[in-house]
C-alpha cells in the first residue's frame, strides 16, 4: 500500500446516500410507485437532466436555485455548457418534452416520470440539494375532464397506502372556490390572497389577517371572511358547499369549484374515512393553478412540509409551443419521505443482498459440480451466488449468514450422491433436487 | 392563450431523449440489465450524482470533463457549490462509497449501480454528455479470488445475450500477460508500450510501431514481437498460451498473466463459440488495470468503441482509505449501445403506455359500474384504464386503438347483463367475466 496522503471523503450536506440494506427498500418503494403508475395506464418518460437556462427560466421562477454546470476547463472555442443547468423539478422539463415531441404523442397523454431533480438550496429537514420526485400529469389539447382531477388522488392514495407511512392526509381544495369567494366579497387583489392563505400553517392566522390588511387592501371583515372561508374542510362534499354557502358570498366561480370540488370528492368516497378531505386552506403558492390542488403530509408532523403535492393548470407549455394544453398532475416527493423514515429509524433494512441461495464448494475437485448447481437455480429464476472458492463448509455458512443469504446449497460430494440445502433461519438441512426445489 | 413570444425548444447535443415508446424499450433493458444482475447476486447502490472535486480529481484525470456546478446567482456567504463536479464515471464514487461505508459493508461487496454519468466533451458518434452505465464489481479487503474474473464476462454475456444486438464479441486479455512480455523482452518503459498497444485499432501497427521505437524505447525487434504478441488470439487457452511461448519470451509474470487467462477461458468454454475470445491487443489505456481486462464491440462497426470494458485493479480506493480493496469490475454504456440501435432503426418501438386494457364508460349513469370493473382489474394486476367520459364507444375504441391499447372492456348496459371484452388484434367480441378474465 503507497504511503500517500489519503483524503477522508465526507458526506456532502443535501445529498443523501444510503447503504445497501437502505437502498434495497428504496429500490422496493420505487418499483411500488411504478407499478402504481403503470396500473392506471400512465407512460414513463425521462428527460436529460440538464435543460438550457431559456427553458428553466421560461417561467422566469426559483432562479437562485438552479445548478448551472461550467467545464472544469472551459474551451475556448465552445463555451456553450454555460447555458445548461440541471432541472429543478419536472414540470419544466415535462413542458419543453410535450412542446418539442407533440406531433409524436398521442392524447390524451398520461406519463410519469420518476428522476433526480437539483436545488442550491441552504439543506434543511426535509430540504435536499439532489432528491428523487415521482410525478404524473396527464395532458391534453385544449381540455382535460374532471374525470382525471379525482383519479390522480385515487392513485396517490394507493400508492402511498402500500408504502407503510406514517399516517397521513391528502387534503384538497379547489382554487375556483378560493377566487370565487375572494371575488365575491370584493377584494381587488384575489391572488396577493391566495398566496397569503397559502402560509397559513406557517405565520398563523394573524400574519395571513395582517397581510390581507396591509398587502391585499382587504377590509377587516373582508380578512374576516376570507379566514373563515379558509376554516371550512372536512370529507363531506355537500356539507362543506353548505358550511361555504353559509358565509353568504356568492359568485359563479365560486360555484364552479364547489361543483368540482364535490365531484373530486364524491367520486373518492369509497376510500377509507379520513384519508382524502377538503381543506379550504390550501391554496398551492404557484400562479399556474387553476382548478384542483392538492397537498398532503404527514399528521403527526405537519410542519416538515408536504410529501406530495399538484392541481390542474391550464396551459402546461405556454412557452414553448402555440398550443393549448391544460393539464392535471401530483408530484410525490419520494426523497423526502424516505429520508425522514430512514432518520427516525423507521424503515426496517432490507437485504444487503438479493442473493437467495449461497452454493457452497466443498472442495477444488467438486467447483464444476457447483457451478451447474448454480446456474440451474439462476435459469430457474433463483438469485444464486457460487462461493468464490474451495473452503470449510463453516466458513461458507458463515458468508452467507453475515450477508442475510437465506439458504446453503450444498452440492453432492460425489457423483451420484443427493444435493442438500440448509436453511439458515431455521437450521434444518434436507435433501433437494436443483430443477424442482424452491426457496 | 397569450400571444408572448414562444421559445421552440431544440434538443441538446449529447442529451438524448426518447420518445415514450422508445422509452417502453429502454425501460424493458433496465429491469433485464438489473435482473440479470441481482441473479448473481449483486446488490444495488446509487450515488449521489455529485461529488465534491477533490474526490472526482483523486487519481488526477479527465478534469477537463468534468461538470463543476455553480448557483446562478452565488450567496456571497456560500460558496461551497463551486466545489461540486458531476460525477462521470461510476467507479470513482463507488471507490469514495467503499471508503466512507467501509464499516457497514459485508466483504467480498458485489454492487451493481446503474447510473446517469456526466461528460463535458464534445458530442460526437458514441459519445454523449449524459449517458447511463449499468456497472458491477466485486471488492474485497487484500484480495479478491480468480472466481470473479471468470464469472464478470459471464454475467455481461448472459445479460447482453437476452437485448437482440447486432453480433459482439467479448474480448479479454490479462495485463500480466503483456507487462510481463515487455518485461521479458527487456523493455525498460512497458506502461508505455502499453497504452501504444491500446490504440493498435485506431492507429495502426505502423502508428503503434513509431511509438515502440521512439517512446518506449524499443529497438526493431522489439517492437515487432510486441505487435506480434498484439496479433495473438482465440477461444482456445492451450492454444493462446502456445503461440505466446513461440515468441520465445519468458518471464514470471508472463506466465502467471497466461495461466489466469487460461482460467478464465476454461471458466467460460461452455458460452457459444466464439462469445468470449482471448485478444492480446486489449490493453485498456487506465493505469490501475493489474490483471485481467475486458472489452466488447459490434462485430459491424468495430470502431465505434467498446460497448462494456472493465477489469481487475489491485486497489480501488487507495486515495480514500488505508485498506488494500483489490476488485474487478464491469461497465455496460447501456446508453452507448442503445443510442446506436435507436439511430438505426432497430429498435422496434414498444407500446406507447402500459395499459392493457380500456374500460369503455357507455353513458354517464354507467360511469360507476365502469369504475368498479376498472378497479377489479387492476386489483388482479391489470393495467387498466377507464375512460375518462362518457362517450361514443366509436371513439373510445378508436382511443384505444391509437394509443395500442390491446382490449377495450365493456361493462354491461344495464345491471344483471354480461360484460364483454374486444380483442382489437383479432376484432373479437366475447362475455368475460371481470374476476376471471386474464389478457
Amino acid at each position: 500500500m503507497s504511503d500517500q496522503r489519503v483524503l477522508r471523503p465526507t458526506p456532502i450536506s443535501g445529498f443523501p446516500e444510503w447503504s445497501p440494506e437502505i437502498r434495497s427498500v428504496e429500490l422496493a418503494w420505487l418499483d411500488h410507485i411504478r407499478t402504481g403508475f403503470e396500473r392506471y395506464g400512465f407512460a414513463s418518460i425521462e428527460t436529460p437532466s440538464v435543460e438550457s437556462l431559456d427553458v428553466l427560466m421560461a417561467k422566469g421562477e426559483t432562479s437562485q436555485e438552479v445548478y448551472t454546470l461550467h467545464r472544469l476547463q472551459e474551451d475556448a472555442g465552445e463555451g456553450s455548457d454555460a447555458r445548461l443547468g440541471l432541472h429543478f423539478d419536472l414540470t419544466v422539463p415535462f413542458a419543453r418534452y410535450v412542446a418539442q415531441h407533440f406531433n409524436e404523442l398521442s392524447f390524451p397523454f398520461k406519463r410519469y416520470q420518476m428522476q433526480r431533480v437539483w436545488r442550491g438550496e441552504r439543506p434543511q429537514e426535509g430540504r435536499f440539494r439532489e432528491f428523487t420526485q415521482c410525478d404524473i400529469d396527464v395532458i391534453n389539447v385544449d381540455q382535460v375532464p374532471l374525470h382525471f382531477d379525482a383519479e390522480l388522488p385515487r392513485i396517490v392514495h394507493e400508492v402511498l397506502s402500500g408504502l407503510d407511512l406514517p399516517s397521513w392526509t391528502l387534503r384538497v381544495n379547489n382554487r375556483k372556490v378560493l377566487q370565487g369567494f375572494y371575488e365575491g366579497l370584493g377584494i381587488a387583489d384575489p391572488i396577493t390572497v391566495i398566496r397569503a392563505v397559502d402560509k397559513l400553517h406557517k405565520i398563523g392566522a394573524e400574519g395571513v389577517r395582517d397581510i390581507l390588511l396591509e398587502q391585499a387592501g382587504a377590509t377587516p371583515e373582508q380578512a374576516a371572511a376570507c379566514l373563515e372561508l379558509a376554516a371550512v374542510g372536512g370529507a363531506d362534499a355537500a356539507e362543506v358547499a353548505a358550511e361555504v354557502k353559509r358565509l353568504g358570498v356568492r359568485s359563479e366561480l365560486l360555484e364552479e369549484g364547489l361543483e368540482e370540488l364535490g365531484f373530486v370528492l364524491g367520486s373518492l368516497a369509497d376510500l377509507p374515512a379520513g384519508s382524502v378531505v377538503a381543506d379550504l386552506s390550501i391554496a398551492r403558492g404557484l400562479d399556474y393553478y387553476t382548478g384542483t390542488v392538492y397537498e398532503a403530509a404527514f399528521d403527526d408532523d405537519p410542519g416538515y412540509g408536504s410529501i406530495c403535492a399538484g392541481g390542474r393548470y391550464e396551459d402546461l407549455a405556454g412557452q414553448f409551443i402555440r398550443r393549448r394544453l391544460p393539464g392535471v398532475g401530483i408530484s410525490i416527493g419520494l426523497t423526502r419521505i424516505f429520508a425522514k423514515l430512514v432518520a427516525e429509524g423507521r424503515i426496517a433494512p432490507g437485504r444487503s443482498c438479493p442473493t437467495e441461495v449461497l452454493v457452497a464448494v466443498p472442495s477444488a475437485e467438486r467447483r464444476g459440480e457447483a457451478l451447474r448447481t448454480g446456474a440451474l437455480l439462476r435459469g430457474r429464476g433463483i438469485n444464486t451466488e457460487v462461493f468464490h472458492q474451495a473452503a470449510k463448509l463453516g466458513k461458507q455458512i458463515q458468508y452467507a449468514s453475515r450477508k442475510g443469504i437465506p439458504y446453503v446449497w450444498f452440492p453432492p460430494f460425489e457423483d451420484g450422491k443427493d444435493h442438500e440445502v440448509k436453511d439458515l433461519g431455521s437450521g434444518e438441512q434436507a435433501t433437494a433436487d436443483p430443477a424442482l426445489w424452491r426457496p
